[in-house]
């Protein structure tokens, strides 16, 4: 793990006053560059979108992808004693073992992508309370945790992919964003690691605890906070990925998220300041029900759809094979002139 | 290219008689172990059924991804002098010298996702005929195009790509759909290279034309077959495109399919035999409207969703991305018992 120090007296709100926009000269320049490819005008969709993403991120007209992390933030929860999830919470310890040792999905992604792994667990032997009894976090472990993720995010990362492992964090992810959005429990309630039939059910109801003891629905329109609401209804990875996404964007990284927890974390952090997740990208959308309501309420368009349900960053490392693909031909296509192609409507 | 002597003196239909059928041992091979890797059972989604997509057309409890081809057919269409595209007809050539030279669009594709490429010209100086005045090709011009692409398939790829290039093809395709699936020739003409407007409707009206006078509507219900549609409103790369996937068949190597041209050009098999393209998947679907519409109509689920219209293979290669990934988890992962991780509902 490239750590970096992180200013950890700094209170989390306060991070957020102070953002870089988008260098809208180096995306222009981007698209400049773009119409002269041999290639009919906007002919590579989305891709095109990526590359100026990229550069109005980076702040280059010539955007990198030398450096490209995956964070993986693992944390334990209180509430996995409620039987939320389909596996024993050990899974979680066990888990971050397989990460380090090479055997997971992310790491053979990883592989795959060129993407440098870290793994950072965050106090696996000390579960978060009980959200359905309380807040599940102090507002010292929350600020740790959040500094926690700012820490792991290394300068000079040129995209930065961000997912989670935390037995139990689905219930987590419904919770805070019942608490954010309104709705009801059913609605951001999926089944996880595979819950089904009464026991789905009895997970729903225990996201209604949860935002019944912590404030109420929709905590954002009676007043709470967006960080108050991940501090109560979230967990130490979920406070940890808030603080890799805004650590990435005072840093000038863009940022994939992974899935259905992963937005859900971020999610606090646009409650605060509309744009502060205008540096990110959704890599996918997950199997998981909430995922895609999330990603329209915050208003993003997620980039993969192949039903998967993993977590553990495996949807955001699998969307750097999108973005190396937009790079590659944005710097490498010849021009039409370069290549003596006949230009539109010439002839 | 590495082409393979191909069987010339057959005729395309007799060819689709014997074919292979999927290896249902590799595939139930393949799926035993997905199911022990550590993660909850098909939270992969749509990557597992890669792995047994290969292994099932691969006949391999092991699937491999050592050889991976991409095949860009080029050919020239007699109905571009109607005006139906934003380019010049010259652009055909010129870009099948780009792919030569490596800077399109696909060139840079290949690179990053490790596919070799292959770009066959196929008579560009001798166009079909417009197809608004009868067939596009005599019988004989579409055996040697059939052929053309059946030989460029090499024995032992384990993964091939399809793609194509030629001035004037997406209105070849709006019209073989057109022939094939019925409907208006307006459910199945799109931009293309990017007409719009007037042009778009004028593009319709040839379509419409070339349907009528080879035929009408339905040419399958009207007792024509699929590969005669193909040799009257085809072109030669369309031809070659069918070949190519048919000799992938024959020699048990899956198939992504790239685009509307391609998916078009396919659909004659399929209407041939119905299992005929049960080798392939759909890379993505373009930004095309009939591509949806034609998917649909041959039960394919595309992978990716970009917005991409480039055709060229573009579309193919980037979701050789998606299978590699697929690949690398399934043979790489860790299983809950090796790696001492609790499986479901343990503890």
């Amino acid at each position: 793990m490239n750590a970096t120090a992180a200013p950890t007296s700094t209170s989390p709100a306060a991070l957020l006053d102070d953002l870089p926009g988008p260098d809208s000269a180096a995306a222009a320049a981007v698209a400049a560059r773009e119409a002269v490819l041999t290639k009919p005008p906007g002919a590579l969709g989305r891709l095109e979108g990526l590359t100026s993403w990229l550069a109005a991120w980076q702040g280059r007209r010539e955007p990198r992808l030398d450096t490209v992390c995956a964070l993986v933030f693992a944390g334990n929860h209180g509430v996995a004693a409620r039987g939320v999830s389909a596996y024993p919470a050990d899974v979680t310890a066990q888990m971050v073992a397989n990460f380090r040792a090479g055997g997971a999905a992310v790491n053979q992604l990883c592989r795959t992508f060129g993407v440098d792994l870290s793994v950072i667990a965050l106090d696996l032997d000390r579960p978060t309370a009980d959200m359905t009894q309380g807040p599940a976090m102090t507002e010292a472990e929350f600020g740790d945790a959040f500094h926690a993720g700012m820490a792991a995010v290394a300068p000079g990362t040129d995209l930065l992919c961000v997912g989670e492992m935390g037995i139990a964090n689905t219930t987590a992810a419904a919770a805070l964003c019942l608490g954010l959005h309104g709705g009801t429990a059913k609605d951001w309630t999926g089944p996880g690691t595979g819950v089904a039939g009464d026991r789905l059910t009895a997970k729903s109801k225990v996201v209604a605890a949860a935002v019944a003891a912590n404030g109420g629905h929709g905590l954002g329109a009676s007043g709470l906070t967006g960080l108050e609401a991940l501090r109560r209804l979230g967990g130490r990875e979920l406070a940890a990925i808030a603080g890799a996404v805004l650590a990435a964007r005072r840093n000038r990284t863009p940022v994939l998220l992974d899935g259905y927890v992963t937005a859900a974390a971020a999610a606090p952090l646009a409650a605060e300041r509309k744009d502060a997740l205008a540096h990110c990208r959704a890599a996918h959308v997950s199997a998981e029900p909430g995922h895609r309501r999330l990603l329209d309420a915050l208003g993003m368009k997620p980039l993969l759809d192949l039903e998967m349900r993993l977590g553990e960053a495996s949807g955001a490392v699998l969307a750097v094979a999108l973005v190396r693909a937009a790079l590659a031909c944005h710097a490498g296509m010849a021009t039409f002139e370069g290549a003596g192609v006949s230009g539109r409507d010439a002839g």
